[in-house]
């Protein structure tokens, strides 16, 4: 006897709900929501992100200098010599680079590691781009004076800065992280120990 | 000058954040997330999803008995002929029809209306697939004795349910609807007044 909840639909649907339900974030009840509002709307709108699903992996390339996402190599930020190349900023994912372009208050160069150390994941520096890190910074023609290390305040993140503060060490770099402290709009009543013993211990000169 | 935020990404992330995006409930940062990911998974998996989503649209039909989405038209449900074709299941979407599939309960057949009347919104009993129900449960060889209405317990559910109530009288077919009362697992002092007082009015004999 067929499972009667599948003879009910039909397959490609059922495939279309997979596909979905295959993405991070997506459950099945959200899959098959997705899969159905296809259905109902029009041709041109699945088509537009059939196609650009296809065009990503087809057309995205790793800039050569940053490592970041790009539609050529180098980059639009690596090639635009109005941005200020003695400063540069490490981040995780080409996500932090966006978050960071967003602020509109950094115009240096930046370098994508593509992840953090893990080593309870199995992630070691030789997994993330940190060579291409290194070479970059002892290319001779270099102007980098300042690496901000922008990895994420977690364990993972603190612990990569810590290794490339280390690395970077004998360049002679100044190897800064991101300020920690309270985040804008918060209530100290509400903010957790870690945050609030951080603000303390980093505390700012009132200017 | 050229937008920061743009000019650090390559435009076919831009363009697939855009059409993830354009899906419902996907935020801008999870249409983000969706993009990364897409970008970071195998070309099988973008492959796989890209061609779910063109393959519905190019191989779903309407069944032309239930109106319910299938491949081949009647679908596996209407040609199933271990079904009971004695009651019918109205139904708003075919998520329905999955979901009261799921429970194993039901073996008759389905109607899929494709929408409710809600004249807020200007839907008019012409515009979902009222005039179908009517033609197949006119038509001669029809077995169908009782109509199972089951759109959704709101204003617009209900609203449909009493004029298909209204509309299916002259044709001496029995015509029910889902039983209303307290959800299974559902804790009295939380139910909502219009659950409860349901619960009470649509009081059930203990056998």
């Amino acid at each position: 006897m067929p499972d009667p909840a599948r003879s009910s639909v039909a397959s490609p649907i059922t495939r279309l709900i997979e596909a979905f339900h295959r993405l991070p974030g997506i459950g099945p009840k959200s899959a098959q929501r997705l899969a159905y509002h296809v259905l109902r709307s029009s041709e041109e709108e699945a088509r537009s992100l059939a196609e650009a699903l296809l065009d990503v992996k087809e057309r995205v390339v790793l800039c050569e200098r940053c490592q970041n996402v790009a539609e050529h190599s180098p980059c639009g930020v690596c090639s635009d010599s109005s941005r200020d190349r003695t400063v540069l900023c490490v981040v995780e994912e080409p996500l932090d680079v966006l978050a960071i372009e967003r602020t509109d208050g950094f115009r240096g160069l930046f370098h994508v590691l593509h992840g953090v150390i893990s080593p309870a994941d199995g992630i070691g520096p030789e997994e993330i781009k940190i060579a291409e890190l290194l070479a970059r910074l002892r290319d001779s023609d270099t102007e980098v004076a300042e690496v901000i290390v922008a990895t994420n305040p977690n364990l993972e993140g603190e612990a990569t800065a810590m290794y490339l503060a280390r690395l970077l060490g004998p360049l002679e770099i100044r190897v800064t992280r991101l300020a920690r402290g309270l985040p804008a709009g918060a209530d100290l009543e509400y903010a957790d120990d870690l945050t609030l013993g951080r603000a303390i211990e980093f505390r700012q000169d009132v200017s």
